[in-house]
């Protein structure tokens, strides 16, 4: 089943906000086998919206619009949806009751403005927003169905994954199945890996695909499979994704699509040991990463943020001589941090940064992206010298992932 | 001048990455004067980028394509526009040697894939890719201009700012002024502060409009001007933008647009006073989202993220009888909490959460969402327990901007 996003509003088109709504949604059309033909953002302007609509039935029998219902002036999808599939506006009584409640919960009281949500084009079957003001309204034109949602986020992915799938599943039925396997990979850069599997790659069958996706620090290579068959696909899958397992061996992160902190934790939980991280340049991104995973609570125990070298000695338990003869961002320093931060947070295990994320404070021995990275277990320190490049983001998210990967490959010679 | 862009790969449409590069080349497009009239996101399909290069062309002068340029066999964007555009493929010479140097720079060898980049169409002009191997082509058809640029948002941006924008700038010439200004208002719902200002938006000339932009935490009110005259615009723009801090008040968090972060360092460094951080819930993020500001550390010392109870009490000072009565999730806590990060870290001031961010752990009395913030100056401890809505990323990030934004207000009370 082809669908269409049309992803609404001007905020969108002058950067200001970023569509991840698309995004969510393909994520949930994945598994059930549906596929984002395109996706369009367009601003508040009827005749796009319009035009949009009109290209979106050409190519899918579903078409998705979030965005542009907001309560203000300068929404005007409900109405152009009213113009284009027929019928007038009303006050459903039934979604007023529903804003009553939303607006009641979240402690505010209910004015003009929010109470003109319940207005609706009559063409449209409501579906009732359990956790916004804006109603889903569900369009159907020969056959084809058009769905249009809120622009915020969160309401949207709750919505669509609750209420509009479900829906959309039960009128339409595909009887292709996409499945896919992953496989993370450290070590190569893009070109390299695709010359070290490319008779491999050429051999691929038909209904197979693989498609690179590099991410800091690492290679996402994803194994996408199609057939009307499911069984038959999944077996083939397993069988190619484990042809790749083994031609790549030790240079395999982990062989299920999770982010590096979530493999972090599996093997912490695995070797039953607990982490602290003593941040200096990525300046507690690391240990928002880890937290950023519910039930990291159990293995992640806290984090020093040492920015000022005082911070580092005081708190961390650095020498004094230590900074004063190798500097802040050393091996020597790092080192000493990963001790310092496992008996300040008392845990088994440590990730430590210091380094220069710039843009002010690079030298000619110690430009701009350098980073000194340690990490301990309870067998060994591991540490290293890197220099990274890109802007201030990138140097901390680089060094953020690049630690987390070091304590990963710590802790898998441990298990072994 | 009206611009389309097109973001391709099929990476896109199955939401594994999110397509920020429109936003970043839309950002540097506003203060141009130069509007993005739509994206459209397609996947690594012939004949999907053919169409949507026909659509592009039709409503805009300058179409700029990112992506699809990767050096492995999914990505087919140079033979589409080669098809498109006539001429033939060949080896640019000159394209080759910046692939060798950029390739070199980063100590890996050039292998034949990578060494493929340098096989272009005839009919583009190439513009040479600094920070990366894809080349840029630029290729021109009845007036009209398409740019094809890499899809890493790191080479798209360096390279539209420094190179294709002025380029586009020269060729073109635009006589319209689009000017902004923004408001960051507090304490409101979106409707609620519309139906506050109702009277004064009904009133906007036809060349200014406002649009609501709702964040975590606060609305960006962002004011838009139009006009062909510049020096008017401004002055209208200042006119109006001064009216409406004159109606609002102190639900004025700022009157530019800056991350709650960049405001909290710009108050700092005014009132000359320095801040550290201790972190339950949110888990390091507070501390984040500080040093992701350049300079940050003129004002920011560190941070303790103080996961288990035992870290807050031997790390930062908190009672074990204050635990045990009052639990980590309390205002006695955080208030204790601030106290000890400003001493163990050494600071003037201090931000504090402690809550329950979920999944797992709410109770009863204290469901998932609830969060106590403290924060301190020199004269004062400010604290609260609020409830937020939402998943974990959520919790954690409105709790984020809370806090900071707790301790603006703390820090502009000291002002006066």
């Amino acid at each position: 089943m082809n669908v269409s996003i049309i992803a609404i509003g001007d905020e969108l088109l002058i950067g200001q906000v970023i569509d991840t709504n698309s995004g969510d949604i393909a994520r949930m059309l994945n598994p059930v086998g549906w596929k984002v033909n395109d996706v369009q953002v367009i601003g508040d302007n009827a005749d796009e919206i319009h035009r949009a609509i009109d290209r979106a039935f050409a190519v899918s029998d579903v078409v998705l619009t979030t965005g542009g219902l907001g309560p203000t002036k300068d929404d005007i999808t409900k109405s152009v949806l009213c113009q284009y599939f027929g019928g007038e506006l009303y006050e459903n009584l039934e979604v007023l009751e529903n804003v009553k409640e939303v607006v009641s919960k979240r402690g505010i009281k209910l004015n003009d403005l929010t109470a003109s949500q319940a207005i609706v084009p009559s063409s449209c079957r409501v579906i009732q927003n359990l956790v916004g003001t804006a109603p889903l309204m569900w369009f159907e034109k020969e056959g084809k169905v058009l769905v249009s949602m809120p622009g915020v986020p969160f309401e949207t992915r709750q919505m669509f994954r609750d209420e509009v799938l479900p829906q959309l599943l039960e009128k339409f039925h595909s009887n292709i199945a996409i499945e896919h396997r992953t496989l993370l990979v450290i070590n190569y850069t893009e070109s390299a890996l695709a010359t070290k599997i490319a008779e491999w790659e050429d051999a691929l069958p038909p209904h197979l695909h693989l498609a690179y996706l590099p991410k800091p620090g690492l290679i996402r290579l994803r194994l996408d499979g199609t057939h009307h068959d499911k069984t038959f696909i999944n077996d083939e899958l397993n069988r190619y994704h484990r042809q790749l397992i083994d031609m790549l061996g030790d240079d395999i992160l982990f062989t299920e699509d999770r982010s590096v902190e979530e493999i972090l934790l599996h093997y912490l939980n695995e070797t039953n040991l607990t982490v602290s991280t003593a941040e200096s340049c990525t300046g507690g991104n690391i240990a928002h990463l880890i937290t950023s995973v519910a039930g990291s609570s159990s293995s992640f125990m806290g984090s020093v943020v040492a920015y000022s070298n005082e911070v580092k000695h005081r708190v961390l338990g650095v020498n004094d001589e230590t900074l004063l003869q190798h500097g802040a961002v050393s091996i020597a320093t790092v080192e000493e941090m990963a001790q310092g931060v496992c008996t300040t947070i008392g845990t088994d295990c440590a990730i430590v940064t210091s380094g220069i994320a710039g843009p002010g404070g690079g030298t000619a021995e110690k430009p701009v992206g350098t980073v000194c990275i340690a990490v301990k277990t309870p067998q060994a320190i591991a540490s290293d010298t890197f220099h990274f490049p890109g802007n201030r983001s990138r140097v901390i998210d680089r060094a953020s992932t690049t630690a987390i990967i070091m304590l990963i490959n710590q802790l898998k010679k441990l298990k072994r």
